[in-house]
């Protein structure tokens, strides 16, 4: 990883600088939309319940399980990597030789092991020797030498450690790293300008029929086209805090989602005390959001305050909104990925506060689809517990 | 439904015209693709077998699963309906007061609910007693009146025909009537522009970089532009006679697939013998499927022989392809919608006449996923009931 004093500064200009240098590599995954998941969440399709909040919400999903290797961490991983490149001296201390290495048992590790050897570079994987074999399959599938550890965080360091003086390999953390938060970033800006493009599509195809069609369709009054707000799924928060920067100055509010089980809401629980929760330890279904905040991600979200505020919601609200996106949307998302669909869909004090901002002309608010690599084993076990509500 | 006798001629030029009709009410589905399923199609993923074919192919897919009411069911639908208010006499003799009537508990069902809808006219659906409760709920909740019947063809027959007695409206069958097929069929000629519309945006960005960037990017040595082949699931056959209407003059090859369980091959079987197979009792877990095929569908596949062959596969080879589509495109897809793909990695007749004919320039072949519309909990079952496999 390169030094991360020579980083580009965490504005969102660094954001733009850094998407003109990955985007070679990576895909801009499309946006989608669905009528009955926005007439759900504002409270029209069941019917509002007496006392219950009744929101306006039109939803975009900005869809990173379909970005290279399942997830958006692909975007941070080219960034390191282009971002190491650019480093004076790197090439020619035979940086390209040595490689680059991580601990990581999840889409980080597939998303390195990818950008390395698109790259040409090794890639070592310190993974934990109990990593389910699928996993370890995948990651060597991507090209990566594994090197197995014992699964303590002790452990896992200490290998990595070995790695580093054995081979001189850089390593490239998950998230605590502006090259890293800034290559997240990159799916903030791609999201913003495609629901622009898609609202300025539909008002063309309206004023060609000459007619408004169907309801729910309203332009907002006087408003400037756009989203009104983001909600990014929370675990590290790289990709919050990257997502953050790519919005400073354009009034979109960002907002952060954490499962609350087992206190997985760690940066919740941290925002809202003022101090970074340095330790969780949880085992919700949300796997992608079992991890404490970063050190740098806090400082854009807290200190910098360009995150609004964060919602938490049940496993069993997540496991709802997964069904959603599956049986609604017809993709296939990881159990992180539902939790913030789960805020705007049933987070009442989330919901409360849009109905109170936004009033008639109510929202349009993104939800990161952050990834869709899940053991189908698991996903077969979650539905058939969770038997089908009716709708 | 609009008298057949008054139906367009079952022409390309007649499905591009039903495209127009139905522009407004249906999506333009997208279209992906999969470098890692290509790969794995063109057999350099796992290498050749000795002894196997080793066609070079490379796969794009039709994600009708994003189309209104999860299915391409919708533009038949649309279509029959654009075309009954074409109909003279239909509006001025209480129509659409008197509505449409079908008998169907599946994609068909739905698809024609919304289309009334749409356009403010009464759907009654009459489904067998025992239906799925949840397909029941999803009818209703598309506004259609669901009427009761035993579940013999005979039973659901005379319900229909009471129906239509009572209520003097038209019934809309699921695929053997011209207006269905040309509806279908406009999703064939979405295809073909789409995936021209990529490889010309793919080809630019090449000539831009000013290099070939990375492996199988190789252009068809004077070949033209766009798919040579299409492979889509048959069922009742609306949507493959409409397909290969849609590819009539145009040199791409229409190729039918069905699962081999049971005899739910009977296309193929009819198609081979020269008669068409009438009956069919199969309870192929591709479950779209199991329907004989129609005879308006029969006269343009086999008679006008606008279909180039079929192709059958077993269960097993079913739901691997199954967990392909929901392990590397993302994408939920029903069991009917993994049998064209299954075709295309693991039928050895198929693969060896790409191989033979297609030669060293290998084929674009598109793959039609017809619908997303699946229980989660079967979906969980299957899944649990078939180990992972290495990759």
């Amino acid at each position: 990883m390169a030094d991360p004093s020579t980083s580009p500064p965490l504005t969102r200009a660094s954001v733009a600088a850094a998407r003109e240098l990955i985007k070679p590599f990576v895909h801009r995954t499309p946006v989608i939309t669905s009528t009955s998941l926005s007439a759900l969440a504002s409270g029209t399709d069941a019917g509002a319940d007496a006392g219950k909040a009744n929101p306006k919400l039109r939803l975009w999903f900005k869809c990173e399980n379909f970005q290279k290797v399942g997830a958006f961490k692909a975007r941070g991983a080219f960034h390191a990597i282009e971002r190491l490149k650019q480093e004076p001296g790197w090439l020619e201390g035979g940086g390209p030789e040595k490689g680059v290495v991580t601990h990581s048992s999840g889409n980080h590790a597939q998303a390195l092991s990818l950008a390395a050897r698109a790259n040409g570079i090794p890639a070592h994987i310190v993974m934990p020797r109990i990593s389910a074999p699928p996993k370890i399959a995948a990651t060597k599938g991507y090209g990566a030498r594994v090197i197995f550890s014992g699964s303590t965080s002790v452990e896992r360091e200490a290998a990595t450690a070995q790695v580093v003086e054995d081979t001189g390999a850089r390593l490239v953390p998950p998230y605590d790293h502006p090259d890293i938060i800034l290559g997240q970033g990159t799916l903030g800006l791609e999201f913003q300008e495609q629901v622009e493009e898609l609202m300025m599509a539909a008002e063309e195809e309206e004023e060609e029929d000459g007619k408004e069609e169907g309801a729910g369709k309203k332009k907002k009054a006087g408003s400037r086209r756009g989203l009104d707000a983001i909600i990014a799924p929370c675990g590290g928060g790289g990709m919050l805090s990257g997502v953050a920067l790519s919005c400073e100055g354009t009034g979109i509010r960002v907002f952060g989602s954490e499962p609350s089980f087992q206190g997985a809401d760690d940066a919740k629980r941290g925002y809202e005390s003022g101090t970074r929760v340095e330790a969780v330890s949880s085992l919700t279904v949300a796997d992608g959001l079992r991890t404490p905040l970063g050190r740098i991600p806090w400082s854009v979200i807290y200190e910098r305050r360009l995150v609004s505020g964060f919602y938490s919601v049940s496993e069993a609200d997540i496991i709802r909104a997964l069904r959603l996106a599956y049986e609604r949307l017809k993709v296939v998302v990881e159990p992180s990925s539902a939790v913030p669909l789960a805020v705007a869909l049933y987070n009442e004090d989330f919901r409360a506060m849009v109905e109170r901002e936004a009033g008639e002309d109510g929202w349009d608010v993104g939800i990161v689809f952050s990834g869709g690599n899940v053991s189908l084993e698991a996903l077969g076990k979650l539905f058939s517990e969770s038997p089908e509500m009716a709708k």
